[in-house]
């Protein structure tokens, strides 16, 4: 079991708790994905440069890439000003999506103002 | 109690679940912060333009910029792959973060890959 930095850890809101991670592509700055990690997986993305996460709906930690060759390669890492967010710039391999698409987020809303 | 969009609900994993929406200024594509959204305050985003939120700290709806004046024009917002995050471009007016920070993710983390 992976240990979090104890200084890391002291910057989060609560290190028992999911956090969510936004994931960016470093150059175009388009928003790929959000995932979740927790404290285990997000030492193991500071030390490994590789996005790691906590899949939610297998109950276990989460190399991206480890199956698909989808690899992000982490660039830099931000927590947000409550310490329960984070941000990752990342150089995405292939696609970020399951579904083959570049990035998760593509099922827009309608605006009815 | 307004009530969201069948046709909107129905894209949702879980409608009665908090979605978590992320800000991203449309024109510089900087992400400026992570908030929660529920049904109720989703249908508002949508039918005012205003980013509108769930504060689960003081568990109440959260119109931003209410009273701080720095609010979150939508100009279009989106659903990822699995329904259960959302993304927003906005004009932010001011900025996003309570620290007088234009964006919440102002803490960085060092990789030690």
């Amino acid at each position: 079991m992976t240990t979090l930095d104890p200084q890391v850890a002291a910057l989060l809101k609560d290190p028992d708790a999911l956090i969510p991670a936004i994931v960016q592509d470093s150059t175009s700055k388009e928003v790929l994905m959000l995932a979740y990690m927790n404290a285990q997986s997000l030492e193991l993305t500071l030390t490994t440069g590789k996005a790691t996460y906590w899949s939610r709906s297998r109950n276990e930690l989460w190399v991206k890439g480890a199956t698909s060759g989808h690899y992000q390669d982490v660039q830099s890492i931000s927590l947000d000003c409550d310490g329960d967010a984070l941000i990752m710039q990342v150089i995405q391999t292939g696609v970020a999506c399951h579904t083959g698409d570049r990035t998760c987020f593509h099922t827009p809303l309608e605006l009815r103002s």
